[in-house]
């Protein structure tokens, strides 16, 4: 039965032979490592399709306006198949996707025009639309392999809750994208797929483990894709390939019916959320989510309507004077030049525009770290050993590429160091877990009330600005660590990720060493040079509060217009 | 150190020390089992302290609506002092109380009117109100023994969140009432503070784990208390005393900083809610709790204000002409016959009001049960363990009396055939329980959407009403089943409980024998006799969806308005 390898190997070239033969496309050199003009160069997108992707890339809220409008001469057929032409360039040049369903896809498109033309108004809020999916979100009749050679050959019998909500509202569906095996790294490679390279760089991870969408949006090739994030997941690769995305709280948004690794683990709930190169895509995505009432048909999904008071910003002063804290270094890992001079861009942006911004204290972070990672693995590694046994498959113990290493590599990442090795733990040490993770949660929100003396506001600060990764895109295998993400999961605040520049070799030096905080700080000083990282995205944070999705969105556009707004 | 009798003995004998020598009544003989017009007949309490204790007990919202006028002649001393009073009394003869701190709540009154008296207005919505709470609500000062022995000695360094946003609202917290050990048992027993009865007949438990409050509320003992759920512990104590109660849906109010066994069990989160017999309790405490936006110091606590909308039942035509399903029996145990009788009153007030009414067909309950009740025991017992050994009392395997204990007994209730031998589960089992329980819930869900089929509203049935308990307040020793209150916490639904009539022999007379679900319902249909339950209350109970309090709270004012205008 050990034929796991012959299993992902048909797999594979059962999807390779899903492409469409006139959408394959001549592959650039492998020494090409920046493929995102691939796109246009290989002329399979005639100019009207390349006009569509990019309009979807700039503003997917004026592309869904125009899917909506029956005579804007916008169908869905037309975008679906400009996209699904440009995601599958994605794919042959970054290995982006999953689950490739071409004629079902415009299926789909053609019967919501049809609907249109009959009705003369759109089916809901998001008609005509074609959306990626994280290979999680089960579609009906697909295999939901999520990096796992076992779930080769298993149909989903139903739609998840969000596939049905999609429907619902009008979306296209039209690919899912890759995964890391297990779906706990920072990277995106496993057995069946094989690995995701980041557009911007094929030497770079496009981040993990919403890698696929990552990559796939950073190649034009979604105008909005879902992800998750139990750990970082939305926001790495957002960080990575210069993409907005929001993590909400959990069961803001409905999961109910998504495949899953540590299924039941719900002490760090994943969550849900959208990814895109436009910051229009939150709004959109999450408010058109809950206005669908998920609760009604997920048990778990948070009873609490879009509260557009919350999005004008009420609890904020209405958006006008706010105060944002910096949070210029965890103390565990200091960021990178680039991190550092995005935060310095974002601070002087802000107070051009009237707004105050201070310094964030970080408070017990590595224990908050520790806590978490240490319930993630309280099942000492059960459910991963068993869904490899299921196919026989190996378990990935590293994402370093076979050939062709990165040189510089950590032979015990800090997070082995503090949460040692992983054990099965009892229900009533998993218990002793959350007591101390709600004193956690409770000293970090008294510590950000008290900032309410610091802030010219009258209130505590608004949001907290970080890394959401202390360094940009890193070579495929080094990136071990969610130091700057675990907070927003453990203390379940609702956080998004914005792109704010581009490493500049010229701008972003070396900086001297620091006085390093532990020995993974020092290898990632060492790991910068500016050559390894140029022209690649670099993101930044934003942490609301728990619950606070309209706001922290809101939040995200005051921040995003002021960047645009003061960098010249 | 084997003196924890002892120390139980010295603790109290410090409460007995701490009624005031005046406040002491002479003590009716035992064999008087209906103790609630002692409270009038022992003349500890003016005509006037009886008509505020009187007015409290009818309508809350009336008596904090005097409170807060400066002009009513209402004034949070004599308003303290009657219920002090009262509450004294009602522990003398029922055991209900725990901590008793008479000055400090006079101090707090005073505190209170010092304030009115300058301001001219109140210090918020609760001003000036006595509130009992259940011994489990840290105040900065006092112990919270909550039923351990471990625990004499220990003071709280700070108040919970709750009695903090309760003296922010101008609350005045005026005892602390009894629980069982462990807070696990549906009766209110423990080696500290002993037994509480129920005022209705002694000889017959209050149930629990809220059993003090039962209790003290019953015997016009405090007008507003503050109990918690995590299986029932606020519904079977208000069934069995005749009073209103809403279990609030996971974190919706806020319980950090409270004292709780089994810290850290977050699958099915302990609640806190308000118990009265005065229905106006429910909006007037719920309300004014979110209104404090608990979300700003619990971190847990859900960020939903309160929602007018809801109340005013927007999702759910208005309140006109809903429809209600009735469970006559969860196929676990049959209700006793004046259950029955209490659903048939219901039935037909609401019919005469407009309201459809029609029946609930119960699924999974045996399954819903027992996945909750494995993971209520999911640590095998090691909390109880500790709590108990830290001082070396034994830990309490049974309510019953050692004396006269009711010849009726079942030596292995249901339960103990469902979950097996508590054992420590391991994280990853306790994953699994999770992912069935997500099943269940979601299944439940998806029946309770089918009802749209069977109404006549284009909806879903509004709510479901049932007993809270398959019985009323049963002797001592003989309650140990949660079969009714148990799907309320496994779904988080927001439930209430209601009173609707009291035991009447002429009408309440024994059904034939029926086909039994199992042994324990046998047990308890031979339980049943018209001459042991004479005059105490029946109550039913009433589920809506999860976070769904606005609404429960208005459907229940629908309900109890119904019985009222037709229960002639």
């Amino acid at each position: 039965m050990n034929d796991w390898r012959s299993l992902c190997a048909a797999r594979k070239a059962a999807q390779a032979a899903s492409i469409p033969e006139a959408w394959r496309v001549t592959l650039p050199p492998e020494t090409l490592l920046d493929v995102r003009s691939v796109t246009e160069d290989c002329q399979l997108l005639s100019q009207r399709e390349l006009e569509i992707i990019d309009l979807g890339t700039r503003d997917v809220s004026a592309l869904a306006r125009l899917l909506a409008d029956k005579d804007s001469g916008y169908t869905s057929f037309d975008v679906t198949t400009a996209y699904l032409k440009s995601a599958l360039v994605a794919h042959q040049v970054t290995n982006c996707l999953t689950e490739i369903f071409v004629e079902r896809a415009l299926d789909r498109a053609k019967e919501v025009d049809k609907y249109m033309a009959e009705h003369g108004k759109p089916i809901g809020a998001l008609h005509g639309l074609p959306i990626s999916l994280k290979d999680q979100f089960d579609m009906k009749g697909l295999e939901t392999i999520m990096g796992y050679a076992c779930n080769i050959g298993k149909f989903a019998d139903n739609d998840c809750v969000l596939v049905e909500i999609l429907y619902e509202l009008g979306a296209v569906p039209f690919v899912r994208t890759n995964v890391p095996q297990t779906l706990m790294w920072g990277e995106t490679s496993n057995n069946v797929f094989g690995r995701t390279t980041n557009p911007y760089n094929r030497k770079l991870t496009p981040g993990g483990s919403s890698g696929g969408e990552g990559a796939l949006l950073a190649m034009r090739g979604s105008p909005l894709g879902v992800g998750t994030d139990i750990d970082g997941s939305l926001r790495i690769p957002s960080a990575f390939c210069g993409l907005y995305t929001i993590r909400p709280s959990y069961e803001r948004l409905p999961y109910h019916g998504a495949s899953n690794t540590l299924m039941g683990q719900e002490s760090i709930s994943s969550v849900l959320g959208p990814m895109s190169t436009s910051i229009s895509a939150l709004k959109l995505f999450t408010k058109a989510i809950i206005d669908a009432r998920p609760w009604d048909r997920d048990p778990l999904a948070v009873r609490k309507v879009w509260n557009e008071k919350e999005y004008e910003l009420v609890d904020h002063g209405g958006g006008e004077h706010m105060c944002f804290a910096i949070m210029w270094d965890n103390k565990v890992v200091k960021p990178h030049p680039p991190l550092k001079r995005a935060m310095e861009i974002v601070k002087e942006a802000l107070e051009k525009e009237g707004h105050q911004v201070i310094d964030w204290e970080p408070l017990n972070h590595i224990d908050i770290y520790k806590n978490a990672q240490t319930i993630l693995v309280a099942d000492g590694g059960e459910d991963y050993r068993r869904s490899c046994a299921a196919s026989g498959e190996p378990l990935i113990t590293s994402m370093s590429p076979d050939t062709d290493p990165h040189p510089i590599d950590l032979e015990v990442p800090l997070v082995k160091t503090l949460v040692g090795s992983p054990r099965n733990r009892t229900a009533w040490e998993l218990w002793q877990l959350h007591t101390e993770k709600r004193a956690l949660r409770k000293a970090y929100l008294d510590h950000w009330n008290a900032t309410k003396t610091k802030t010219s506001t009258g209130r505590p600060v608004d949001a907290i600005i970080s890394p959401a990764v202390a360094y940009t895109a890193v070579p495929h295998g080094l990136n071990y660590d969610s130091f700057y993400t675990t907070l927003g999961n453990a203390m379940d605040y609702a956080c998004a990720v914005f792109p704010v520049t581009s490493v500049d070799p010229t701008l972003d030096v070396p900086l001297p060493p620091h006085d390093f905080h532990n020995h993974e700080d020092e290898a990632f000083y060492k790991l910068y040079h500016p050559d390894v990282f140029p022209g690649v995205p670099v993101g930044l944070q934003l942490h609301g509060r728990t619950l606070e999705e309209e706001a922290v969105i809101a939040m995200v556009e005051v921040v995003d217009a002021a960047i645009k707004k003061h960098l010249v």
